[in-house]
């Protein structure tokens, strides 16, 4: 038996969210992981069966998610690749895949994990990037949301900014980095965290948001986090303008750079 | 009767170019002209037609295409951004309109027309980005695309570059600046002359390409355009990676800063 682990890129807007929702082969409305398991299972003539980074929600797009998966199937790892990618819908490919030791896990061997969040911030709405961007029509004061934003970085209970479905146990993570910056008529936010809680990044920026319109002072968001009520905080802001970066893994598992802490 | 300038921009993959190919409202093909005349003419509550400083080809994008258009209608600039985009299809928005003088013409006031080429140079197809890039799987040699390119530099009949299908009565043109540049997996082609032809720029990235696969030496691009032969250059590159970034006019006529040289 030997373990890979694959880089998966996805435009979010073709499915249902990352987590299958049925068995491969059978009926139902398409995820991520079912068009992969699909995919992956041809190429191995076998079911395979895959474990992810980070299961993202309809219409959250992935840059690099990373699966592992193990098999009995001899294949190297361009047959993987360019096997599977041929298999898979316009919408996924597979950018790469590394035979990986036993105990990685895509899961839970990660130390981090990277999203972004774009806005278009303009009067008009999108035309050219509508399937990437979340637009805001009210001019955004990125430096107050940089400020707001940085009450999040460090080790906290983020319950305000999870949404109820969430199974999480707890809901203490690190989050370690957060930035806004404007480029033209573009805010991206950049954010890092050990791991998120179910909507917890939509949440940040669905609150943010209110603090860049002016309608909440940077303070705010201190104050919801330490809070920890839901119910106070700013509104889901939509899946479009999401991209699930990829986790990140300690150096000694021997995966591409972009995926190595 | 007043002039008005907008700035349009578009999603080309949903369209067959931008010129009109029936009358507004006759069914037919759609193209991007025939989407925005038809929403200004709703707006005006009459026909209104339209004059663009590029007609650009099936599957082009625009990122900030120029019209202009006359009409005795009085709106106000925001009722033409806004009532304008609001009839248009999601692929289509107008990012803004400035009155202008009635010498101002979109095509023949611009004294430079900028066009961007994305290239996903990897292993495997694009997923998320696959509607804005053109994919190589060969890893290209941008220094020796820079090298060769840069013999396309100043006032040359470009005869080599065009399509037998191009009705321009010379093929003079003068290129101005041309750079490629590497970020990551992509590669970045920007090039900005007085006019193109038809087809010029998707040309140019064809026979360019071969330079940076290695399959010709950089002094190739030079012989092309000198020998004039349209049948002895590369392949015309896909639209897919192609966006038009938009016309530059003389700054007396008071348009955005983004099309004013």
């Amino acid at each position: 038996m030997a373990r890979y682990a694959l880089g998966v890129e996805y435009d979010g807007g073709d499915f249902l969210g990352w987590q299958r929702l049925s068995k491969p082969g059978e009926p139902g409305d398409e995820t991520v992981q079912q068009a992969l398991e699909t995919a992956l299972s041809f190429v191995a003539a076998t079911q395979v069966d895959t474990v992810c980074a980070g299961r993202t929600d309809a219409g959250v797009h992935g840059v690099c998610n990373v699966v592992h998966f193990d098999t009995d199937v001899q294949r190297d790892v361009r047959g993987w690749v360019l096997g599977t990618t041929s298999r898979l819908p316009p919408s996924i490919s597979i950018r790469w895949c590394v035979p990986v030791a036993d105990d990685f896990h895509a899961r839970f061997s990660a130390i981090a994990r990277r999203y972004r969040y774009r806005i278009l911030n303009r009067a008009v709405r999108p035309a050219l990037a509508r399937r990437y961007v979340t637009w805001e029509r009210i001019p955004l004061d990125v430096d107050a949301m940089n400020i707001a934003a940085q009450a999040l970085v460090g080790e906290h209970d983020f319950n305000a900014f999870r949404t109820v479905h969430c199974q999480a146990p707890h809901a203490r993570r690190d989050l370690q980095s957060i930035a806004f910056r404007r480029d033209g008529d573009e805010v991206w936010m950049d954010v890092r965290a050990n791991a998120f809680l179910h909507h917890m990044v939509r949440n940040i920026v669905g609150s943010l948001v209110l603090v860049g319109r002016g309608e909440r002072p940077p303070a705010w968001i201190a104050e919801l986090l330490a809070g920890r009520d839901r119910t106070l905080a700013g509104p889901t802001a939509p899946p479009t303008g999401l991209s699930f970066l990829g986790p990140l893994y300690p150096g000694l598992f021997g995966l591409p750079d972009e995926v190595t802490a």
